[in-house]
């Protein structure tokens, strides 16, 4: 499963040389996966977190290709690429909509407590993940 | 009293105006009254926070003068204007270190429970704010 | 004229009081007029600044009401409330999608050509805001 | 060389886990890195970009061992790993001050003109690049 994300560059996601501060990909990579576990149908990931569970994201790696301006139109295609029972690790490629691919990365999250002890990923969300889940 | 705190502008705080982006002055705000709280030599913010007394901005205003670059430094003054059981007012003046004024503004904040419900400033601390209280 | 765009709390923009942290909300109003400028269909404020004028956050206001909420849908209605050859300001309603009113604002910003000196708005523009311009 | 720059953690830094929201962790490392050429003697990062060089992140990569707090001094200290005719690279070890380790990472950057075409680090700042290099 590829699950694909729009989002419109901000101003406030700008920095002095024109284009878009390398910090805020990191946002548009959690809006994918949000939208990824939204879309198997299950909890939301607000629900999951108010459930007790949260995801962690333990390490993260972006290569920028390209930039991007304010007000183009960012696809993000996210991807899961790895399950275990605590850790799941989602890929991302970052392309301007009408136009070429500006970065890739990808981030690898653990399964928390609320209080920040190392947890388990529920279940039923496992299962979900695992089954939409491709190669790197 | 005058609490002075100086912040150097962060490359991810400009934007392609190649100036600070507006919203980042409220961090700044933020980080002036956490600065004054501290040096009242009661709780800190943070421990305020934890003892269960959050303070939620009600009201925000800010008047941009010039423009604050890449890399200045920057001091904020922040004034304490008004104290009430379950409200206080900070003001703020903006200047560039070495140059002149570049904005100002004040905040108005509540105290909340950690559920969200209104509250008392607890009463050291608001005694500690009128003390420290002047005329806006 | 009302210009209602709706933005999904981001998780990067909530902080440890578990909603949405306030400077946030002046990165939705900076969508709302964008949004707003490009539903008059002339220039879009990307190309405004790209033809060399653009507009500088002079004030800002906001009253928060109630706490927006990671993944709530939010809707920013702007109006135009005023627009004089240099300065047009915008009012700002701030709702959750399903709820209440979250927060009301308004930003007055001026014309400025890319080296930072006051300039006039573009007539055409000028013109089109003037004709969608309400009481504030 | 090592650099160590010290920057407290900010509310508008914390996220609804209570925690800095990992996107954050890039702008500590910018200033690193700002800071470490700043102590290099020469030309700082802000003169270099009025100077017409910027130097792009093209490769970010961060492990995050342990959360980072509201009100925590960060200690981030920064290292030159690799230095070319167009690439410069920066490691990053942040820990809490009174504390253990809580990430590391590194960053790569290429040398850009003001219109994003690839060009040479200048000469000078190239040799003090290397002069303080140490292995990753």
């Amino acid at each position: 499963m590829l699950q694909v994300t729009e989002v419109r560059v901000r101003y406030a996601e700008t920095d002095q040389m024109g284009v878009v501060y390398h910090a805020n990909y990191l946002a548009w990579c959690d809006i994918g996966r949000t939208d990824l576990i939204r879309a198997l149908g299950g909890m939301t990931y607000a629900e999951l977190e108010r459930e007790g569970t949260a995801l962690a994201v333990v390490e993260a790696h972006l290569r920028y290709v390209k930039p991007a301006r304010y007000d183009d139109l960012i696809r993000v295609t996210t991807r899961v690429t790895e399950v275990r029972s605590r850790v799941v690790r989602f890929d991302y490629e970052i392309n301007i909509a009408d136009g070429g691919l500006i970065a890739i990365g990808y981030t690898t999250l653990v399964a928390m407590t609320r209080e920040g002890r190392g947890s388990c990923i529920p279940e039923h969300l496992r299962q979900q993940l695992d089954r939409v889940r491709v190669n790197a």
